[in-house]
């Protein structure tokens, strides 16, 4: 087989995970549903869910309209482009809209089976949640090869040549990109507006329980999961996921001479990416298989399993892919490559996904002295817990920033530009079993609310309890992933961009690139203020609601009368789209009126966006999780200087405060911010013929 | 008079602010000092500040010959520097501290006096504590154009070429941003260390009131005002007057072949920023001589008239002096400048520290929307009160970074890099009113205090009130003014670190550069987590030894045995001490060791803390003032959606925690930031010439 037909496989390897992913939600429909009340209250959740994405979508569809027309204009008005951009850019719209539906309505299947089979064991329960979680990872990563990997052999078919190809296949990612902003911001703002309502209802009318079937924002609470934490996240790494592969491409692009020159393929620097991406696919099948826990075993175990060996397996399948597709050395533009190099550069990427991982889990987990250091500080009360939480957020920023100059580093010393591209993609290649293990965790969560609010036995709860806590730690991993993957996926974009749009330099001794530079790290800032105020604003209006309910509604105090949450979802979805749309705005905005003012201007924009945003966004997460851990530590009770403190303390409450206060920042403006680095990125990209 | 002899007028301007200073210390020493317990109360609180600065300059006096005897073996080692520069380092580092010993000084003798003067009457009350203000703004001011125009004059005769003159005379600003680093962290975690430890214990063990003379912390809190609002500020400021002023000299000298062909002084663009200081400081004594107020007038006029009376001066003798000194157009590396293009720099230099100011003020007073957003947001309880300050903070940071971009891009466009540091000079001129206003606020902060302790009437008190509650807008706009010169001063230093380093470019798309600029950008995280992590330990250690002396001391709670206020000073002192030690040295060695690894990745770290810092010090100046006015806005008695709020009410309660989250921010670890951005850029310009 030549490297020009392996990348037929590509596609290919995208069918098979969709297939599979077929399979699993086939074998997780099968599986009972339980009792009446289960199935009731699954059904609440699930019409939510779909509700919300119904009419998330339908703001999309005249977004999506707008843009692929603006783009098919441009396409037909530019010489060297092509109105065909609009398509590849509605079909990525399109893949990353199926993905999410694909993943959202599978994971309201598996909610209440997971809660069903909790009531057997914790095997058949971790079964259920981690089949549900992979459908998400596989239809994205399957959607990402078969759209990328179709378009590419679409238009190669045309006889273009490969720069013009790779420029309109990035209207691919773009429309990634768009859903993927929408579906984070909107979803992170849907969700924390629910739980945060939910949680101070309780707090401001007396009397009013947190999780309590009676507060009638629960099921809204439990959509939000689903919308923020599946949806969500999935969006964020098929962008990613996409991102990095476009950009790689359009960096192997100054291959192709040498290349031939050296009697290889030469577009193998173009199609090694999705070569890449296509075999990591088959990996994440590969390792969800051993994702199997018997009757007491460790749910940990089995998911650290499937995921670290599908990671070394990737590494060693990756040597003999670059060693059979690249020359053993060659030279572009002046600068020696080898394959070896390429190889380190893949490596280095799927270490960087891990070790920042392990950083964010340190600073997040209940075992980590940071959440400990919190806890102690919640005894003197609410403001000396903001200021200990504070302090981790800005602290933590310190390993992952040396962490990721290093592999900047070490990339580029072993390959140069395309390195830090191909580095990306090694990190991501394995997507598909991160993601299933991501999102596994919001899976359990909803599956111990539902058995909450069903009345199920104790035990039950118990069960899920542990898979929720297994979760925690996974998804503390998984927010270090996705940070991590956005920053080399960004800076990738950044590279592309800098070669599409032909940029001299990018001085920032040049005042219009300084200024841009500032404009750009300013940007985290002003979105994460909009999307931490939209969250203010909705919780608002639902603490009022709940409210309401208890005052105007006669026995549902009682439990006598059910709670009426319709309303309570139509504030959170409401909410969630009016309030998506100003920093999406922003963020495809920007990049376009500085860019058409000046392109340098642009490129020192999209490394202030870039530095800025990544650290911003360690921030917040490592915050929010450390207070959330600091919290459960107190919860479970913990001794400080010699006094047991525990729930209904005073420094529970204090620990309260802070948890609250983390949830929109580590699941609202923090994640949103991945979108951002990479969003502007990605418009830059594509506006980069035109500024060119 | 010729270019070349008014530079001796410098010096002398510098004599006339200390005379002048000299002359008000005499007359604020000649007040009267009111009750025997006042003048306890004040011996205390002057006890203490002299503690503190006793230990800090102890401790610094050994940094201080350390790093002089490095830079004396360094100017021997390499050619073409000199150990001069070691000399010059000291009599920075001798210049700031005297400033800082005068200003402390006079303001713990005005404090007492102020008091004093309130018992009759408003009007004389301004006037002292104006007075003391004025003191410390002169000294900064005086001994800043003293120690530049006297070396300058000094190094000048040795008939050296100027580019030597200036390397060598840069090691003065080293000395005064050393000193400004450990006296504004220091004097940071003193100061909220003492104020949030005494404001906790009261809620920590029930029945300790806040602000009460039982409250055996209540003496480091005031002594805390001088060492951190009146010395830090100090310092600060003369960091920025002395940077700025070194950043144009040197960016200055590319005109001397242009200016002898052009047949004037060839120095004069190295002159020109000490003689725009020099008339600066007359013109700050000539602003201070308006700010009279008469019984029943309204202070905050008298400031202002002052204030924008000077700015508006030199505005006008700037214009003056630019073109009687500049030729009126000339070229230099290939660059067309004009005198009149320089004097619109120092225009937009002025005009950006007062729109800063404007900004900050809006987003931080009692009268703006966002401190009203944050009182609402309090009526949900601590957790909305924080996100919604968190929000204000993060949103806050637009309109700066707007102000300093388009300012960037003004000035460059009327003088090029020259006017950059022009610009900041500019700004800086009337740094001597500016500080006055500022220090203004602490001395009647603490004139309060000594009425609340030694029992004085209700009237007295509100009196100081009034003057505390102008000190606050001031404070607001003073801290905007401290941002906005510290981010022009470091781009001026940048700018003159690229030209002395001979850096051929800082391209971000250099993986280097980029991994410079997000550890650049990592670090103001860092450097905030220490700063915030100091003032919580110490805080907490504060609290533990109120709570002890509380239970132990007999007849303390009934007002019968004085509190053993030496404890609490010596808690605050120590741990100032022992914790500004880690970032300071975070802040010199990072340039210093990446600038021996890559001189260009050391430029790529000046960018990234630039930008980063000047936002992350926004964010926390600005979130911090926001609680701490929404706090008083409810103190004021407020309606929320036809609801009264006041003292003692749960949204009271939540604005209190918010202002306690606040304080170290706004007070610690955000001012900090001011000094890690310019000492980053001094280290990196004094060791520009080893690495170039």
């Amino acid at each position: 087989m030549t490297a020009e037909t392996i990348v037929f496989l590509v596609p290919a390897a995208g069918l098979l995970a969709l297939a599979y992913a077929f399979l699993r939600t086939r074998w997780i429909s099968r599986q009972s549903t339980g009792t009446e009340k289960m199935v009731e209250i699954a059904g609440y959740i699930a019409d939510g869910a779909r509700a919300f994405l119904r009419r998330e979508y339908r703001v999309l569809s005249i977004f999506v309209v707008v843009v692929a027309a603006f783009l098919a204009v441009a396409g037909m008005a530019v010489p060297d482009t092509s109105w065909l951009i609009a398509v590849s850019f509605v079909t990525g719209a399109l893949a990353s809209g199926l993905a999410g539906f694909i993943g959202m309505t599978v994971a309201t299947r598996a909610n209440v089976r997971t809660t069903n089979a909790a009531r057997t064991g914790l095997a058949p329960a971790l079964n259920v949640a981690f089949s549900g979680g992979l459908v998400m990872g596989l239809s994205v990563v399957g959607l990402g090869v078969l759209g990328l990997g179709g378009l590419f052999l679409v238009y190669s078919g045309a006889g273009w040549e490969a720069a013009k190809i790779i420029q309109v296949i990035s209207g691919f990612s773009l429309g990634a990109s768009s859903i993927a902003l929408f579906a984070r911001v909107g979803g992170g703002i849907y969700t924390k507006a629910a739980d945060v309502g939910a949680d101070l209802a309780g707090k401001v009318y007396e009397g009013i329980p947190e999780d309590d079937p009676r507060n009638p924002a629960t099921i809204a609470d439990n959509v939000g999961d689903n919308v923020g934490d599946v949806a969500g996240m999935g969006a964020d790494l098929f962008e990613s996921f996409v991102g990095s592969i476009i950009a790689a491409m359009v960096l192997g692009i100054v291959f192709i001479g040498s290349f031939a020159e050296a009697g290889v393929a030469e577009l193998s620097g173009v199609t090694l990416p999705l070569v890449l991406a296509g075999v990591g696919v088959v990996v994440s099948i590969l390792g969800s298989l051993v994702v199997k826990v018997k009757e007491g075993g460790n749910p940990q175990k089995a998911l650290n399993t499937g995921q670290f060996g599908a990671t070394g397996l990737m590494a060693v399948l990756a040597y003999f892919i670059i060693r059979g597709m690249l020359p053993a050395q060659w030279e572009a533009a002046g600068v020696e490559y080898t394959s070896l190099g390429v190889f380190w550069a893949v490596l280095i990427g799927l270490l960087v996904g891990v070790s920042i991982g392990l950083v964010t889990e340190y600073y997040t987990s209940t075992q980590g002295r940071p959440a400990h250091g919190i806890a102690r500080q919640s005894v003197t009360g609410s403001a000396t817990n903001i200021i200990a939480g504070l302090g981790v957020g800005m602290f933590s920023t310190g390993f992952p920033a040396v962490i990721l100059a290093l592999a900047i580093l070490g990339v580029y010393h072993f390959a140069g530009l395309y390195g830090i591209a191909i580095s990306a993609v090694g990190m991501l290649s394995v997507t598909g079993i991160q993601l299933a293990v991501d999102a596994y965790g919001p899976i359990s969560d909803n599956a111990g609310g539902i058995a909450e609010m069903a009345g199920l036995p104790e035990e039950v709860r118990a069960r899920t309890d542990k898979l929720d806590a297994v979760g925690n730690t996974t998804a503390a991993i998984g927010k270090g992933f996705a940070i991590g993957s956005a920053a080399l996926t960004a800076l990738a974009l950044f590279n592309a961009f800098i070669q599409q749009a032909d940029v001299p330099d990018i001085d920032v001794a040049n005042p219009r690139i300084l200024s841009g530079l500032l404009l750009g790290a300013m940007l985290p800032y002003v979105f994460s203020a909009m999307a931490m105020g939209a969250v203010g604003r909705a919780a608002g209006r639902m603490i009022v609601e709940v409210g309401r309910q208890f005052r105007e509604i006669p026995g549902l105090r009682e439990g006598k009368v059910p709670a009426d949450h319709t309303r309570c979802v139509d504030i959170s979805t409401k909410a969630a789209i009016r309030e998506m749309i100003a920093p999406g705005l922003l963020a495809i905005a920007a990049p376009v009126i500085v860019g058409f003012i000046d392109k340098s201007m642009l490129g020192g924009l999209l490394a202030g966006v870039l530095v800025s945003g990544v650290l911003f966004a360690i921030f917040q997460a490592n915050a929010g999780g450390a207070w959330d851990n600091a919290k459960k530590l107190i919860e479970g009770n913990i001794s400080i200087d010699g006094t047991m403190y525990g729930k209904g303390s005073d420094a529970h409450k204090a620990s309260v405060v802070g948890d609250t206060v983390g949830d929109p920042l580590k699941d609202t403006s923090g994640p949103s911010l991945n979108i951002l680095i990479k969003l502007i990125a990605v418009v830059a990209l594509v506006i980069a013929p035109l500024i060119a």
